[in-house]
């Protein structure tokens, strides 16, 4: 079985930032920001809120402390304090979910985050220490560096493949600073292989292994809400009820 | 039975606030700051430890968000919104709690959203939308507004008396944007007439009726420690074990 | 003679805000974002290029400290400390200007600090305590207390009337948080009443004189450049070659 | 001849740091933090005017953006978005310069910045991309990469010694999150021979060339005014009048 994930409440005071209200009918799990890279207390509960009238479970989504860069620049943090960033962030998240009687499902790092922890040792412990606080499980890429860590630490990770971005010739995700329109045909199929048959397809023309049982969807690409119902139409029977 | 209370892990980044070290083994209870005013996650990682090894009481000590100002800059907040910034605050420190296996104690805000609350209907009610959230009690001024409000939306009230601050001749503490050297002898005298006697005297000379069960202490005056070791000796008998 | 003058550069990092691109061809004078309540470095760098494109004319349009409330949250600040927040914004914006070897043209408070100006003696005066270091004219509303205040100082004065908002009974301007979609006819209608004719209609149906060398059209409206291309026709045999 | 220059001005709100009423008058050239890594509106204009007393030339010490982490975590920012974070700076600093009827002298990238400038040909175009912009000199380290990549692109380059830091026996600076206190006699002799010998000591113990006018002293240190003093004390005769 799987979900399709989605991060969502990345709006920021007046400035807004994808369309929560039209995804969130269509997702199983929503990554909702905490303020470090975008988000704020008004956004947060809202999210929450939207989530929670959608049946959608919810997860974290902290970042590097960099709203300006919206948190895909990478910064020299040490371990003890990248940590110290998680557990504020997902912490604050928490005191949402408490106030709508909801529980914290997962953390999912977001943007330059993740990927360093997906080759950087001391940034994967860094999202370990903060997580054995909460006792949720993980996001993040089969077969790297931070899924190997996660479950040397007794996390349960939970594999996913993005539904609309590029992979490399050796099987990583191509990020990119600003996500453009997306063809949602192209990433249900892309999205249907990886889930069900266990296979992605590179910008090489390579077929390779993959494993994931959720599928991410970026809530920031113009047509985030077609590309979801795509996926989601894609994938219908093999979905989480 | 009375507490001594004191704000605390006020610093940020490289930058001290108080000498919480000192502090520390003198007090029962501390407000840690939420780093909207002050602190951030190195400082309330820190902290909360400090109070744990002092066997010292952790409560939330959320501001208004505005670190440059020290959240002594009145702003105008919809009740809605500011109730958010205290969930969030609050939220997050829970998160360094639970990182040290501790409980929330209480929620104190701070610096002017604590007069805010005092006069102000509209925030006295944000504050206990977010208090909701917790099921923890809240600190104020006897007398005044938010003692009121506080109690008909059912939370626990806890009454404090500042030692180190003057009352006007209306009951009132004078807030100061900076705290200076205070007389502990006179600390001490105040704080024990407050608790025991239920006494104050005004800057007019006034003698007036208080109810207090936990005396406050800045951190930030220079001879805060003085303070705190004349308090406490004054109180001796009648502190919480 | 008159301009068209449009607040502009107010997005923040990844986030959009306004048409600029679409704006800046159709008015005379930009009022720049400095950082405090929208734009950073970058969109400071990228707006004043593109008004240098188009032969605009750039303003500083500084704000409160309050990124998080786009600058519409009034907060009290003293006289001296909102002159250095006003003085460090127009001087960032003007190494942006010395970037493009372009001068500073005007200053025009943004957001609440526009109002309090208006109305508080100590806000007034500190935006020209600010404006005394810069030597370039004030943008405000005529009849109100900064008009007072700006020349009792000895600085020049720009009247502006506002196309998309409503006037209420007294004259004054109406502030929205959001702005929404403007009637392009109605707005370069007011606009060519105002500008032409010295008059202005209210909300309650009074027609008032009004003074307006220069029409500030929102950027953030869902229909600004319909709106500024219909105001632009109205005025055009008017407006500064 | 020589100078002696400090950091100052890097204090943040109520936060204070370094003693910079007792340092400006034992230096000659003060390099001003602009509210990145420290400092604020109020804390450089009023470290400008005491600058401006003491007669004591001003710099602009612009930092990557990090507050909380006071400018000391490397972060990744393309060449043109790190020139516009230090045009913001410089010129935000040279709008208090205005106020006080003061002129810019130079520019000295704060932190992590100077590092990066010193190794990195992205980083040190970056900041003569904004040198550019306003023509004055820039400090660093003689025969590192910034050194050659100011030249080329055609700035006055002004080397310096750092009095209280200790040098590796590549002759490079070692940084320091912290600064302590440091041994006065030791920091100035060291000064000496920089300035006047063209010599320094490396950590193992050897005997380099070093080229040098003007000699660094952190204000942070805990006994920075005692250093100062030594340092001036032993150049006196080479100091800049």
């Amino acid at each position: 079985m799987a979900t399709i994930n989605c991060d969502m409440g990345e709006g920021f005071g007046l400035y807004q930032m994808g369309d929560d209200a039209g995804l969130m009918p269509l997702i199983g799990v929503a990554n909702i920001a905490c303020g470090f890279h975008g988000s704020d207390p008004n956004h947060m509960r809202a999210t929450v809120r939207l989530a929670k009238e959608h049946g959608v479970k919810v997860g974290a989504h902290p970042s590097l402390p960099d709203l300006q860069g919206f948190g895909r620049r990478e910064m020299k943090i040490p371990r003890d304090e990248l940590a110290n960033c998680i557990i504020y962030q997902v912490g604050a998240l928490k005191g949402f979910l408490e106030a709508e009687a909801m529980t914290l499902n997962h953390i999912k790092p977001h943007g330059v985050l993740y990927g360093m922890a997906s080759r950087d040792p001391e940034a994967a412990h860094a999202v370990c220490d903060a997580a054995d606080v909460f006792g949720v499980p993980l996001m993040g890429l089969a077969g790297t560096l931070h899924e190997e860590v996660y479950i040397e630490r007794g996390h349960d990770f939970v594999p996913e493949f993005f539904a609309d971005l590029d992979y490399s010739d050796d099987g990583m995700i191509i990020i990119m600073r600003h996500h453009g329109t997306k063809d949602p045909k192209k990433c249900a199929e892309a999205a249907r292989r990886a889930v069900i048959d266990g296979r992605l397809r590179t910008v090489g023309g390579l077929d390779l292994p993959v494993r994931a049982t959720t599928v991410c969807i970026h809530s920031d690409s113009p047509n985030a809400v077609a590309v979801a119902e795509a996926v989601r139409a894609a994938l219908e029977s093999h979905l989480d009820p």
